[in-house]
């Protein structure tokens, strides 16, 4: 990226970091008068000098006669994100009641999450060693996908009224889960099986101890 | 989310989705009359109030007396993203020549993550299995951060001009890398041995056979 690499200003760069900050809160971009009164500019002339200066840097794209209409140039590249809500932890050890509250979301892009459009999708935090085998580990996030499970896909699932992330698997017609690691038996519903959604994207945050 | 089950009619997904897909293209958002032409609607006015029955099911949020001051809710709310660019693949076996060209770049906000602001990313995608025991598979994209790195972590490191993916260890003040598989042996630089980046997080997308 040889554009950010040029040399910009401090006051430069706290622009940069005004324009970002006010575009995450309010959704638009500040008026040259917003500038103007944050930076307490004399005049709004010298908030569109510094915006000209941005431009020149290729930091910012303006389209000429529009209010607002400040453009980072990386926005327009990025691809579609994506807002998966997260919700709390799934015991990747034996099932467990679900909360169902979400605990925030993750953001990433449709090609990173490898998702069809349109499709619904929820994250859950796992817990527990059960799937180890699968190098799934406690703690990662795991994004899935509502949709229908084939055999091998490893999912999340209501067993007999508890949720766990398990592989699914049938046999003689008739589906049953199980986990990727020996010290864990398989769970054969009694009642019944209800798969949630079918584990698509897995994000693993590197703990700093 | 109860508001986006609201029902829409037809015609104001299709707005949505114009409005979505021209902020994507244009990073501002399309003004009513953008919106009269591409509708073929015969004036401003029906642009007008198919944007107030989008507020009103609170699908998006309007600035009174700003010019395309429409704003989606979950953009106000959505974290900050960051690009990570992609550098092809780094063999988690065998060292080899790394490639240094941007296959694309990995969108995800900062929380997922887990960055500190203004860290140096990068991102790599793994091939091999020689740190499958820290349960990092083939195929896995992992994000590193361009810093010093601490005894254990996991770095991508240029080891006697070749680039590989193993943790970092210190015997007797001298460092050498280590594989999370007993099938590999360990790689004890003979020349010099320079860290590229430090393992931060871990991606993977569940490929679908």
């Amino acid at each position: 990226m040889p554009r950010s690499l040029r040399k910009i200003t401090e006051r430069q760069k706290q622009m940069l970091e005004y324009l970002r900050s006010y575009q995450r809160e309010h959704g638009v971009m500040p008026s040259t008068r917003d500038i103007q009164r944050h930076f307490e500019f004399a005049s709004q002339t010298a908030a569109m000098s510094h915006l000209r200066a941005l431009e020149r840097k290729g930091l910012i794209q303006r389209h000429p006669h529009m209010a607002r209409a400040v453009v980072f140039p990386a926005d327009l590249k990025r691809p579609e994100i994506v807002d998966v809500p997260l919700y709390g932890s799934i015991a990747a050890g034996y099932a467990e009641n679900q909360e169902q509250q979400a605990d925030g979301s993750i953001s990433v892009d449709v090609n990173t999450l490898g998702l069809a459009r349109g499709s619904r999708v929820f994250a859950l935090k796992v817990r527990g060693e059960s799937m180890i085998g699968a190098s799934i580990c406690d703690g990662d996030v795991v994004i899935l996908e509502a949709r229908e499970p084939r055999p091998r896909d490893i999912v999340a699932a209501l067993i007999d009224g508890e949720t766990t992330l398990k592989r699914y698997l049938v046999s003689d017609g008739k589906p049953y889960l199980k986990a990727e690691n020996p010290a864990f038996p398989d769970l054969i519903p009694v009642r019944n099986l209800e798969v949630q959604g079918v584990m698509q994207t897995l994000i693993r945050q590197v703990r700093r101890d």
